[in-house]
């Protein structure tokens, strides 16, 4: 695999240390460089729940916790009992509702260790480093595909930081000669175009340039885009995309402009039949109503923050999946 | 007239005191109530390029300047040249190139001084009053018709600050018991949103609620908004509508999503046919990478800021304007 940016690295998404369990805080990136440190599993779901980590970053510190866990039972500090375990796992998993491929990794795994009543213990961490590298030949294959629907010169239009899939997709096509050049929307209110995926592809050396959430329709428009791309964090039977707010209204303008939208799921759930099983996020609209922990507005003014948004199929050219890239209507027959 | 919030009184956008000209600075609002003093045109001009003021505000700083100027002549200040005065227009003009209304307006009152070769001094003040007192008027008759697009039940999105029309429909919709609720986009990167539009919806007692910029075609899919009202920077004679950027993204989604979209326009161009005879104002793209002049990225990272959208006719329902909400092919009759 490629070389992979500092926010990607496994060791500065989580990793234990000392006895504790350390998250690099995408908060306070590309600022700082810090860590939240927790020493138990309230403590992570609290660090979950206050987005210390987001996207793929909360699978990982569900499947460190398990390793911690299971650490902790064998050197007596908590019951060696899987009701411990899984109730840790539970408590991850309430702490980031729409997020469902850690839940359904971590469920799966949870159903593998019940499999072996006996040795269960033994075999996380075994079965979380298989997981681990099952993702890393996944972001690979797909980095792969990704590549594939690039041509000699590119100008991708990204919303939020679609992480590994997506940038060794852009990798990869740099590696074979093909100019690529991202237009990052900001993503507020946490910035995650900004903070995480500009710095992420400087670091990689793929140019790239911000612009704020308004502005997709209007470099869409002014044919400035050859592709818009995104993570996914719920792909539905149906071919519906959840992402990050923000991505419907450029998905709705790609639409209008012949722009094609590629979305990035490593895995689309097959318990989502559409829009009607999705539950959405509203998040605390005291984030909307300040910027990097300053007020944005006067006091006693409300905000709304749904967090999340759903892209219908129509709006969707295709999926790129470890299947490959699928129309959306394809993933019913693939995926469920 | 209705009781205009504190932005928009005339004495806190622009008035002459002590000799100087005093500008309400914007960029500081709702945090502080500072003003911009200038003693010559050259700090005006500069005060209009930095922002102080934005939307109507540099046509009433572009009167004032009249009136400034012309006692500086009476006083012997400036040499009583005509020449001088246009060219203290020109200027200011230059200082905001898509505000074609504050132009138009200018070069009209100057063209008009020029028909009185012999007191065309004595006629400044007069005619910058009367043209103050023609808009008040259409502010109001705007407001009349704006407010006759709403129902009892209404939740408007809007974006950026659309000023006298557009806050004194809601005013006038309240006031005859219709309920009125207002989303407002943040409006990235100045936050004119945030800081302009939801404190002075506050201080006229309209409900209202800030939303980012990309969470506009999220609101619409929704069905939370049941009209889409901006102001216009320009108009042209085939209906495209100019207006900050994020507006076009909003009239995709509300297109898509059956939401009207109304512009309010105190004057179509008549000198623009359309799209082609538009320049697009293309902004410091440092101010992307800031937010209430705080670094959102790291250092090195670039940007695009393009200032404003424009609106393809068939994405507008109506354009609210002194003669009445016209039908975007409308405009070509009535204002050419």
């Amino acid at each position: 695999m490629m070389e992979l940016p500092y926010l990607l690295k496994r060791e500065n998404i989580c990793r234990i240390e000392d006895g504790r369990i350390l998250i690099g805080d995408r908060r306070v990136f590309p600022f700082k460089r810090r860590f939240e440190v927790c020493t138990s599993v309230e403590e992570i779901a609290g660090a979950l729940q206050s987005m210390v980590t987001q996207g793929g970053g909360p699978l990982e510190v569900a499947l460190t916790t398990m390793v911690y866990v299971a650490k902790q039972m064998r050197e007596g500090r908590l019951p060696r009992d899987p009701a411990v375990l899984e109730r840790a796992c539970d408590l991850l998993i309430a702490a980031r509702p729409t997020n469902t491929t850690m839940k359904r990794v971590i469920q799966g795994l949870l159903a593998e260790l019940a499999s072996h009543p006996s040795d269960w213990l033994d075999l996380v961490e075994p079965k979380v480093e298989a997981v681990q590298a099952s993702f890393d030949h996944v972001y690979e294959v797909m980095g792969r595909f990704g590549s594939s629907l690039l041509g000699p010169e590119n100008t991708i239009l990204t919303t939020c930081f679609a992480e590994h899939t997506f940038l060794l997709s852009l990798a990869y096509a740099q590696a074979e000669g093909k100019h690529v050049r991202v237009i990052a929307n900001e993503t507020r209110p946490y910035l995650q175009g900004s903070r995480l995926t500009a710095p992420s592809l400087q670091e990689m050396g793929i140019e790239v340039q911000l612009i704020t959430d308004g502005m997709g329709a209007t470099v869409i428009s002014e044919h400035m885009v050859t592709h818009y791309m995104t993570a996914a964090d719920v792909v539905c039977l149906d071919g519906t995309v959840v992402n990050k707010v923000g991505t419907l209204s450029n998905a709705l303008a790609a639409h209008a402009y012949g722009v094609p939208y590629y979305a990035f799921s490593v895995s689309p759930d097959p318990t989502k039949r559409g829009r009607q099983d999705l539950v959405m996020e509203m998040r605390s609209a005291g984030e909307v109503t300040q910027c990097l922990g300053r007020s944005t507005t006067k006091k006693g003014i409300g905000a709304l923050y749904p967090a999340f948004d759903s892209i219908p199929a129509e709006l969707v050219r295709g999926i790129v999946t470890a299947k490959g890239v699928l129309s959306p209507h394809q993933i019913q027959r693939s995926f469920s």
